[in-house]
């Protein structure tokens, strides 16, 4: 796969690091049962559940640092060895960094979206051998970077594009204008507000039309105000558009996150639903971009540690949502004109993304973005035809109304 | 040509007005030179002098319409049947309150942008003999509406859009505050502005790669204010956006604009080039839409007469700065690589016309607005590859190099 050669590239930018890194993320987790500890999907599973356990503090882990110092070179391989494939690149705040504050939760949320990063592009790439995923790691020069890894002209996927963005500094005028816009207070302390943000953001873009389109994103913001209190917040959100309705797939999609929010509390599913239905709206279309999911926004309780153990949940149900849509579709055969109505649909995708969604604007708008990492949302082809209109009781008709009138697909 | 039936529908549902305006517009003019009166091209030169002729006044026209009563049955049919060839459709306002307000400005306008639509798109449809111009009439539910002529999927012509549209009503209090951003002062009485504005706009999309986008707009807009006085201003432009550069066709389309603005002042090209290059700018990108052309906005002095007359000639100047250019490599032949460029380049214009442009944002985002007509300008296909680049030296970084850095075509 072309990726591990830039992986390889990527990750030679920090070795030490990312040795160190992973070698207390396995240690720092005492005895594990059997058969987890072994194997690739042992090792996952280790570093998954020592990026959870920020509560064991700086003290035992240099503790545990300094009682296995004499055999670590040997290990530092292997471990890195294990993070390249389990990351896609180094996490921007650098594994060094990471460790330092590993209690903090914004650290925590950086190994989370690094490794849903991880999973979501080695399950793609899975069902698409011939293709890889390209990986660009970026700085930004006002603090922070990003990774983002981009399958284009697969054989499954158009183009697939997973991101992570971890960004901090002071908050432009702009963006504290577009918060305090939404309720949000903030004291700024001489007119400076230092923020850090980060997420996980993908858009993907499968190539036969009997394969929904699926974009999710989950990202956590924190604020410094003037007094040193810190105002934090959680958003995201997972959400299908298909081409064609399939109400076997549009059933499995919702049941899946579902499950993954009544773990935490059954009020949530179908209040994010109802907020995807409303937020993903073309308004001059008078039709919804998909045919659901969930989102949410400004999410700050009822505590920093339920409501990241809820986003986790979340990421976690990406793969579980979707992967098995794709396969069950991926080879189905398809018309011209099924392909046609596909790429009219994706114009209605480019629509939505270039003038309603709330970060792709703010993205081009705020200077210093990385702008192909902001606009991979778009697909690789669309379509405008003028007064394009599906007969009445045609499949084509059949999405454009669940699109104008959302459903319920789980209760 | 298939439009023809639908003008004959559309025109079908004001027939009276449309023959006493037209049997008015030629008899108004009196005497005509030998040569001009017969034929069609001749009619044609006779009607467009007659919506200039404002001046004349109500009186000598009812007095000229009584003199020819008798034999005006018959050639109400023959004007009927030119108009038909002229116009796309009946003009919104009707011919027979076009001929009662002959005097106003918005009526002469009107009559040029009905003039503009038809001779731009016979012009265009001479071109691709085999497609042909679906021709919409809509109307406003708040005031006016408008005739949307749409060319799709030719053989020469990718999407090639004609609209004019002629609104009025009271202005909402977005676009109130859209305009007093841009420095207008506006004083409303019991917060109602009534406004009136029209315009003829225009997007070619055509197939060949070595053919460009064209684009052109002429526009008048009045508000009348609590003292009941009226501002009025003009805006408009053509500007072009190859696909790959032509030295020859940029200052054919340059000095043709320059010829047209050079009649009535030449401070006018310099100025409105650079406006055309500073308005369409993609700042994401750094790049500008294309090459340039006329551009501008709020014009309303010297005097109402003049700038009308101006955007006059640069109406008329739309075809022979475009259609050479069309005729001169509509057969060129061309590789698929250069079609996939000219793609990407179409997803850039799409990302122009939906982050930035100020019309199809405010028509977006204004209710009542006919979507299908503000977003013809879209192309029919477009794509977007992440990070792509071209190798240096190449004739696509050859055109990225002018977006980059605007040039001036024409001294």
């Amino acid at each position: 796969m072309a990726a591990a050669g830039q992986l390889l590239r990527g990750a030679a930018r920090a070795p030490p690091a990312l040795a160190l890194a992973a070698a207390a993320g396995r240690r720092a987790l005492g005895s594990l049962p059997p058969g987890v500890a072994a194997g690739r999907g042992g090792r996952r599973a280790a570093l998954a559940a020592a990026g959870a356990l920020g509560g064991l503090g700086l003290g035992l882990w240099r503790w545990q640092r300094a009682a296995v110092a004499a055999s670590e070179e040997d290990e530092d391989e292997e471990e890195e060895e294990e993070l390249r494939r389990r990351f896609m690149a180094p996490p921007v705040s650098g594994l060094r960094e990471l460790r330092r504050r590993r209690r903090e939760l914004r650290s925590r949320m950086e190994l989370l979206i690094m490794e849903t990063q991880g999973e979501v592009c080695r399950a793609l790439a899975a069902l698409d051998p011939g293709a890889a995923f390209a990986v660009d790691t970026w700085e930004r020069k006002e603090g922070g970077g990003g990774i983002s890894c981009v399958l284009q002209d697969g054989e499954v996927f158009e183009k697939a594009g997973v991101n992570v963005s971890v960004v901090f500094g002071l908050l432009s005028e702009e963006a504290a204008r577009q918060m305090r816009s939404r309720g949000k207070s903030l004291k700024a302390k001489d007119g400076k507000l230092p923020f850090c943000a980060m997420g996980v953001s993908s858009v993907i873009h499968p190539k036969n039309p009997h394969v929904p389109t699926m974009h999710f994103n989950y990202r956590y913001f924190e604020i410094e105000e003037a007094d040193g209190t810190k105002q934090w917040w959680f958003g995201g959100g997972t959400d299908l558009t298909p081409t064609y309705l399939n109400e076997e797939d549009a059933v499995h999609f919702h049941k899946t996150l579902k499950e993954a929010c009544d773990k935490h509390d059954l009020k949530l599913y179908p209040k994010y639903k109802k907020w995807c239905d409303d937020y993903f709206y073309i308004k001059h279309r008078g039709e919804r971009r998909g045919i659901g999911g969930i989102f949410f926004d400004d999410v700050d309780s009822p505590s920093k540690e339920e409501v990241f153990q809820f986003v986790k949940s979340c990421a976690k149900a990406v793969v579980p949502c979707y992967i098995p849509i794709v396969k069950r579709h991926c080879h189905d055969s398809f018309t011209p004109e099924e392909k046609l109505w596909q790429q009219l649909r994706r114009g209605r995708y480019v629509e939505f993304n270039l003038v309603y969604d709330r970060g792709t604007k703010f993205g081009l708008l705020t200077p210093g973005s990385r702008i192909e990492s902001i606009l991979m949302s778009l697909p690789l082809t669309a379509r405008w035809e003028y007064m394009h209109t599906p007969p009445e009781s045609s499949k084509e008709a059949e999405i454009l109304e669940v699109l104008r009138n959302p459903k319920d697909w789980v209760h």
